[in-house]
């Protein structure tokens, strides 16, 4: 065996083609994981392996409520082991807000073990007031805070410049980062069309109340998203709603290890 | 902590938008999952979370005779410890018929420990007589008997004043319920369109025919089709061919905790 | 019980309409999956399951270089302990010949457990010299040698002529067998269209060139490829890039125990 045939790190011998990720713990490059169901087994087999890639898990909608007893406590402390954040999904919260239980609500997750909330307004209108108070309410009991802006409704059209005031009062009402609305499936949805792809200038009006894109988590579900906002804004923007069997494909397109996004390095053509 | 923090017990916070499921054993608001080669620790996963909405397990089309030797039981007996109906596809007995080895195939799957039997003509066209003799040897061998109706074949069209006169035939002998096809894909089959939505004339047809809904099992791969169906007749509506993965969301939407039937009730689109 | 109980093999039962299969180890009827990152649980799960219909294992796109510490070798060695050949995905190696690596990546490869090794040049054109000396140098190390030929982006066209022309020359410098492009998603790429159809013609130039059908494996995602593959050339085609969850169905399409080949051999649409 030659001398490389003890290096057991790849990085010794492949320059990731975009370059190296930000480390965890970090503020961008984030991924967030959407978890439909998924066992503690099979949580823990993606742990093991994408720990070092996974920023947030987010139990979709109201799933957390439907857990046999036991097994979402026993998910949430597996997670948590990792260092890894954890929050109900959105939707469940905005059914509290409505059933005037949120505080109760609140208290249940950090019984639970949650460590952050969403506050959403996807389905069920917040007044501004409302959606203060959760944020908040959310923050003073100890949880990591993100917002959402965008409707699950396609036919809700809420014109872009509100959406992106929104999401600057709420980063200014102490929200970590704000979430843009893309669902499980990416067509027709916030800023998505019904072919999945954003529009420039929606865009650009987000980016210029924002300033800094890592202030947004992108829910990017499927792979031309991925690829088109790291294209964008390179290996490290926040992506969210990554399905748990794509982690490890969404973290390869990050760095370039896959073609969609190393064709962006590859300028020159020309046979090697 | 406040008075709430012991409560472990969503129940107790949130209430079910679209009211509360009936709890099993039941015999309506069925979730029938399709299996088409999961791993027994993913079965083991699947369960542990999910055992109370999973009613029926089906190892679709002919898989049960591709497992390596000795797994099969071992799943099938998982399974049933969770007091879950398994069942080999209706495939399977349509080539068991076309083959004239059904006593043996029965023989078979009694062996392996299956509980209940599917028969179908979804690609092998059988004779009344034939399709209820199949429905009463199963019956009598102690297996709980499902049919199902529709052409797996899209060119195929069959009448659907002739699918609800089978239905109702094979519930006067003896099946339990009905299963109406919808393939694995929801597409272009049964009675789904190309999009994958239902013709309204066509149910109502069905309907005239059966009068009470909890008879039938409407396969549902599709959230589209979930949605229709819960819309249409309720959280407590029979669905199958529910991916093992999509078990918690479908739950979700049948009580109202995810935004795709939750809209049903926000009847008042007003700000809180 | 009936004298038939006592029979655990279905085989005995019931006939496969497709009929039997190539047993492993073979040359023929291989199925190679793609895995993006499933967990060592999961592989050692589908393995238990479906080890005598898988031959090849690939580590999709550059994944291998993201596992956390030690989940690599581990999930290597388990392959491996079922006689299965495990390879990283072909970009891997386009990336380390981009950037003169070639010799240190085939020694990782090795020092990892590897097994096999992808030449292809989907993103990254290579000139016949380079391509010959990277099979060569995989061959001389050891690895079996696959190759791949075909575009991943769908804008580079080939002539298909310069396909089989390439496919012919690998086989003759000591590939083991040619990979036809069809990438995870099976549409718009290599021989697939934008509905994921073959064209007839382009089929027929690659067999004038390569002759036995058993030197090819063609990537074939999605169950319309599968199905046409399997009624082009029968069980014993090779299909690649079947996604784990999918093992066990596309063995039931090769064998004719799922409709979509049982149809194939009902010859008289006759009631029985």
């Amino acid at each position: 065996m030659s001398e490389y045939a003890q290096n057991s790190n790849w990085q010794e011998v492949i320059t990731y083609p975009l370059g190296k990720r930000t480390a965890k713990p970090r503020n961008k490059g984030l991924t967030m994981v959407i978890d439909k169901g998924i066992g503690i087994g099979e949580t823990r087999d993606l742990l093991q392996i994408n720990y070092q890639h996974i920023d947030f898990l987010k139990l979709g909608f109201g799933t957390s409520a439907l857990y046999a007893a036991g097994t979402l406590e026993e998910k949430i402390q597996l997670v948590r082991s990792y260092n890894i954040d954890i929050y109900p999904g959105g939707t469940f919260l905005e059914i509290a807000l409505w059933q005037n239980k949120i505080r109760e609500f609140l208290d249940t997750c950090k019984f639970f073990g949650f460590t952050a909330i969403e506050v959403s307004d996807g389905t069920i209108p917040l007044s501004e007031e409302v959606r203060e108070q959760a944020i908040t309410l959310a923050a003073e009991k100890g949880f990591r805070v993100l917002t959402e802006v965008g409707k699950k409704n396609n036919g809700a059209e809420v014109p872009v410049e509100t959406l992106a005031k929104m999401a600057l009062r709420d980063l200014q009402n102490g929200a970590y980062k704000v979430i843009m609305e893309g669902r499980e499936c990416g067509l027709n949805v916030g800023l998505y069309d019904a072919k999945g792809k954003m529009a420039d200038e929606d865009l650009q009006v987000i980016m210029n109340y924002i300033g800094d894109p890592s202030l947004i988590i992108w829910e990017a579900p499927l792979k031309i998203q991925q690829q088109d906002l790291i294209t964008r804004f390179g290996s490290d923007v926040n992506l969210g709603n990554i399905p748990p069997q794509e982690v490890l494909a969404v973290e390869a397109l990050r760095v370039g290890l896959r073609a969609d996004t190393l064709q962006l390095v590859i300028t020159d053509p020309e046979e090697i």
